[in-house]
């Protein structure tokens, strides 16, 4: 059993709209219902888990019974870190649902995920520990500890930036949360560096420009005109 | 004496129009001659020096002559990498200026630099070796060998991403442009990178958004916004 947890937790927006991102309606609809429907829709995707904060949890609620998204097992309260958003919708999968083997973590303002993405994330958390689309990094990338002066070079071939979903063998993930101190919950800062760091191998993916996320109103303006193509 | 040398010697575009990014005209004025009037306006900025290919030279001359910009003291042909245009710039400011003792390096399709990013690199040219404006990266890099299972996780917050202009001392950096191999041009990623290999010392200053480089259409559209503002 595959279960999609869905971030949606985020209140503030750099965007200086009324909302949150996510929750911007684009051609009727909110950003977050194009996000859900692809996780509905996949075939192998059993259940659906949403992070929201109480604040917009009628609204979401009202949106997924109005778009019928029928997968939806539960839902679990924001964190105060996008990682403690993360553990909490882990505690909700454990609680809401049967049979998780793998959980697929994906950012609700990244509506334009393709099924590809999502299928090889499953299979990388089945044949690895767990996965993760990337896509090349296009500056230049240097490393300074102190940020004055360059400390050593990177090559620019073996960097990759991390996108999301990103899957998880559940048990595993989940049991490392439960044994990690609330302060490195809080200093991670990607889903996968928690797994990495603890032994869990991660699989690379290839990922896509399309699946940005939406964060700025150049990135609102791309998606509002790929959906009304 | 500080000489500026523009990189004008891209000759395609990803932008799918019918020149390269740095000569699009926006509001009646092509994009390179908006970077050659901050570096002729700068009072600490004595010769330029512009990089262009041979079937675009007789247009960034005309445009120089229309546009008063003074400072030009010589051109040089472009290369088959960014670095050896850089190197053939070295070449030409050697030839066409006289006591020259920083360089700084910048592309013609970064139009927004601020006179305050171009001081901070002349400092840092004259106190250290070179320097180079950086900006905080935003995604969460992972690092892989092969591209299919992470290696190494690198903190966030010791890695930044380079920006031009990148300033340094004139004879070091020619120095090691006249001994290192062709080939270790051809594959140096950065500006800043042979010099750091070879012993420069390099700042990092601040670098800002607004210093982006024109690269896509939504990058093109941006200064627009900027410049009509």
């Amino acid at each position: 059993m595959n279960t999609a947890i869905i971030l949606a937790g985020g209140v503030g927006s750099r965007m200086g709209v009324d909302r949150p991102k996510q929750y911007l309606v684009v051609k009727d609809k909110p950003i977050i219902v194009y996000c859900l429907d692809i996780f509905e829709k996949h075939k192998n995707i059993d259940n659906i888990i949403i992070v929201v904060s109480d604040e917009w949890k009628d609204y979401v609620q009202e949106n997924v019974e109005k778009y019928g998204i029928t997968k939806v097992k539960g839902y679990a309260p924001a964190g105060r870190t996008r990682q403690h958003s993360i553990y909490n919708g882990l505690l909700s999968t454990e609680k809401n649902t049967e049979g998780t083997d793998v959980v697929i973590i994906h950012d609700a303002a990244r509506p334009l995920v393709s099924d590809k993405i999502i299928d090889d994330c499953l299979t990388g958390a089945i044949e690895d520990d767990g996965a993760m689309p990337v896509i090349s990094v296009k500056d230049t990338i240097y490393q300074s500890k102190d940020g004055k002066s360059i400390d050593n070079l990177l090559k620019r071939s073996e960097l990759f930036a991390g996108q999301a979903p990103e899957s998880f063998d559940f048990k595993k993930y989940l049991d490392i949360h439960n044994s990690v101190s609330d302060d490195e919950i809080a200093t991670t800062a990607g889903s996968s560096e928690i797994a990495y760091r603890h032994g869990m191998k991660i699989r690379l993916v290839e990922g896509s420009e399309r699946n940005f996320k939406i964060t700025t109103i150049e990135d609102l303006e791309t998606f509002e005109t790929i959906v009304n193509d």
